[in-house]
């Protein structure tokens, strides 16, 4: 299950039914789930001395594509999926199942909830903070110096199940609140009031998401999108979501 | 041709005076036309049960340049050129010469005519068409789903000849027509007409494209482009365009 | 200090402490600093014709991260330090202490001065010129044609201590003068005067960049950032600028 040609520290500790891929190379200070599988090409738990020793664990049943990068120093639950050369770096710490797509760049110092959702080419910059069942689309970045370059990092904090589409960014201290949908090329640079979509440069209220109909012919909302979108979440969870609704 | 560390496998059928760099793999269901050159940390034909078995096909006289991913189940006409760190899933098919920059992210299940060029970054959601000679500037991404998340894809039609400027995205179900140009960091929601300018968010008419003149003093119009840019094509297709504008 | 599984040229020039790691290449027309630090998956000194012979040289005490790619034809001072996935094309040169962060795109025939920092994944067009102790933020594009596509090539400059925001970009020709501000998000179509903030898409005056107040409750300004921003600078630099403000 380990590539001959990978790279491998003895100091690794390593799962049960890990696969590691050709041209990898794990370092020491990791500790990986059982069944977790490793593409080629990564490297895992890169060492950092802003990782103050802290190991990075990858918890269960993981993949990790290739090309991929991991700091020393982050944590990540079970199930976690990724794309192809994703970075994440030191002190970020996610739940379960998190999907990162491919090109992702994490920065470090995150925290970062369940079953949380990053397409490709996202940016989140450092002290970010994701809550649980987050959607974040192609090319969004999440800010944080208010006056760059300078020391103060005011990190951004995205509630649960809102989703930011394509080419929007999140301007430092903002806070986008639970359900709230951003539009694809905004730039939001105040808060953004529960299950409300806004929309422009600078971003603007718009409308309540419950106004957005599915474009299915249902004339059903698109919001909140769980009561429709399912998807890769747990039956558990899903049962819950249609309880919300009923 | 083939180096020593490349890891092929014996199922792949590769074409003569094919060239593969080191730390690159090529997997089982791989075709690859003579003449082909892969770079280095590449991984060509990633298996993914969503190809349906189809095998991944790359034209003759092809350069594939490094850390670049092909997974299976695409198909690629002859001298289709590559910059590094390339991504391309499953069911994509493009004509001839296709030129796909750096970093670039086709996700899948898309239709690409000849000589198409993309330059870097850019990303190119599921279910996108494009037609033939058309230009992609970095940064623009082709979107698909009109409230994500959901399971509704419209896929964007861009038509022959189109431009599309850096840091543009276009919105799920939007047909760019034949000649069109989108301004750099605009954002189209509607459908643009044949040989017209569009800019903003959102993108609005702002003139025809032949009002637009070429920057090196001669007064002449810079749209359509194929009047005075011919650099990277056939003689056969200069010589036809070259006979329309006589 | 090289890896065993590194693919050295001996025709290349390793100056001595230089530390090379796993499934990295380094090809013959490189002249490598001392002391200098390559990471893994590496492509350094990659052919081109377009370089004209010219080697490519990367200064003493450099850090390039895992999965760079360095073409042949470019010239980087001492203290270069990149992140992962870096690309730099032919015939760019750069002084002091250039930081390159992760997935940024040189494209080449550049021009760049001491203590400049790009943050990630930046996008430099050919005939960029760029300043010292000059900072651009993530998903920054400098553009350079003026109707895409064609032949004629109008390079951005970007003056000293100028910085750049996230997700703007710059239009072919543009100057950005001493000290100005991009705000994020932006679209820069015209000069920018010195010391002045610009933001919107096409981006227009805002204030003057003395009129942003530091987010730290001083009350003190935030720009010029070199009054009070010197991580990472040499002392004798820091005292320059402290003298000038005094």
């Amino acid at each position: 299950m380990i590539h001959d040609t990978a790279i491998i520290s003895p100091s690794a500790k390593i799962g049960s039914n890990v696969s590691i891929g050709p041209f990898s190379i794990v370092h020491a200070n990791v500790i990986i789930g059982d069944g977790t599988n490793i593409g080629s090409h990564c490297e895992i738990g890169y060492p950092t001395p802003l990782a103050d020793g802290l190991p990075l664990k990858i918890g269960a049943d993981s993949l990790i594509r290739s090309h991929s990068v991991f700091y020393e120093g982050s944590s990540f639950g079970d199930k976690l999926v990724t794309g192809h050369r994703v970075t994440v770096r030191e002190k970020t710490s996610a739940g379960l199942n998190f999907q990162i797509g491919t090109l992702c760049d994490i920065q470090g110092h995150c925290e970062i909830g369940n079953f949380v959702r990053f397409h490709s080419n996202v940016h989140i910059g450092q002290h970010s903070k994701v809550g649980n069942y987050v959607w974040i689309f192609p090319y969004v970045v999440l800010t944080n110096d208010p006056h760059p370059p300078s020391r103060i990092m005011m990190g951004v904090t995205i509630e649960d199940y809102v989703a930011i589409a394509t080419m929007s960014i999140v301007l430092p201290g903002v806070v986008v609140k639970k359900g709230a949908l951003v539009a694809a090329h905004s730039s939001v640079a105040r808060d953004v009031d529960p299950d409300t979509v806004v929309g422009g440069a600078p971003a603007k209220y718009l409308c309540d998401t419950t106004k957005i109909k599915l474009k299915d012919g249902s004339g059903a909302s698109a919001y909140p999108w769980r009561q429709h979108f399912h998807r890769g979440y747990p039956e558990s969870v899903v049962t819950e979501w249609l309880a919300e609704f009923k």
